[in-house]
């Protein structure tokens, strides 16, 4: 059995699109930021870091975007989640998750225009392709929730970014994509 | 053909390591951050970012830690630096990567209270196993080589982390890791 424990609108939004691209059974466990519900005791428990997401398989509890990713793609291969039978293309996935991560999400502690510059690396590195590696992964929903949300609260200028921004409307054309977003959109959240 | 960009003493130690322990052929480059080569053109056509490491494999470059070390891990099975048949345990050797790229990786610039937390959690969380993730993995190495830099620059008090200390003299009894350090010791490198 999988449970999900997850807050809308944070970073928790791409392992919620990935069970949602799988059509996998998940029991979903929203927690409310604004009452620090991820903070306390009970939660601590799966995650002593107090982050969300958590993924509890069986009982045991698996943490990380690129981590809860990965073990979705794995486990569901018949949603093409991932590069298949490429080792190399396997590990650019990797690669871009680490990358967005890593360098992309702590950018937006560094003010805009530090962002600004971060997000001009991701645009040039995804190119005019449609995907970040080959055909549609994992990467791609990391990075599409990482926009997303800079998109949306930061607000860039539009054609500052014109790879992602058509990366993004690709995305948002996903029902998978569309679903999830409605679902935390129901549930409320607020981008700072 | 491996072409492994590197500089001295920084986090591409890990993905060093990790060579050594496959003990594949592979070209060394290093590149010298004292005088910045790293940012320099002919590096910036392989890594954009500018940024050690990076793996040239066969002319196509695959940048990032965690990316690395999952494709020496991949690609040299019979170095056993993955869980075998087992994708919840691999799964769980991701989280830990990415927990250390994008948590403790980034504490050490939020001062050395913040770091001590951060390495509280790590401490916790390896707790008394001999290893990350069942058996020795490229976990392991990743954590090594952030605990390594912490140790050596930082300097905690001793008996302030002692899972990680203990894994730390796990890590540096392995002729793999020995072998790199003599070697990026030999090219000379600065902790700050």
């Amino acid at each position: 059995m999988l449970a999900f424990y997850f807050a809308p609108g944070t970073s928790s939004m791409a392992p919620h699109i990935a069970l949602h691209e799988t059509g996998a059974p998940f029991e979903a466990r929203p927690l409310s930021f604004a009452i620090n519900e991820q903070r306390e005791a009970p939660y601590r428990a799966i995650n002593p870091e107090g982050k969300v997401p958590a993924l509890v398989i069986d009982g045991r509890p698996l943490t990380e975007v690129a981590a809860i990713l990965f073990y979705l793609a794995k486990r569901f291969p018949e949603a093409a989640l991932l590069p298949k039978d490429d080792l190399e293309a396997e590990a650019q996935v990797v690669s871009w998750m680490s990358f967005i991560a890593a360098t992309v999400h702590p950018a937006r502690r560094q003010g805009l225009e530090h962002a600004k510059t971060i997000y001009k690396l991701a645009d040039e590195r995804l190119g005019a392709s449609e995907w970040a590696v080959g055909s549609y992964s994992i990467a791609d929903i990391h990075l599409f929730r990482l926009y997303w949300r800079f998109f949306n609260s930061l607000k860039p200028e539009a054609g500052t970014f014109p790879n992602l921004d058509a990366h993004y409307a690709r995305m948002m054309a996903r029902p998978a994509v569309q679903k999830t977003i409605e679902i935390e959109t129901k549930l409320g959240y607020h981008l700072p």
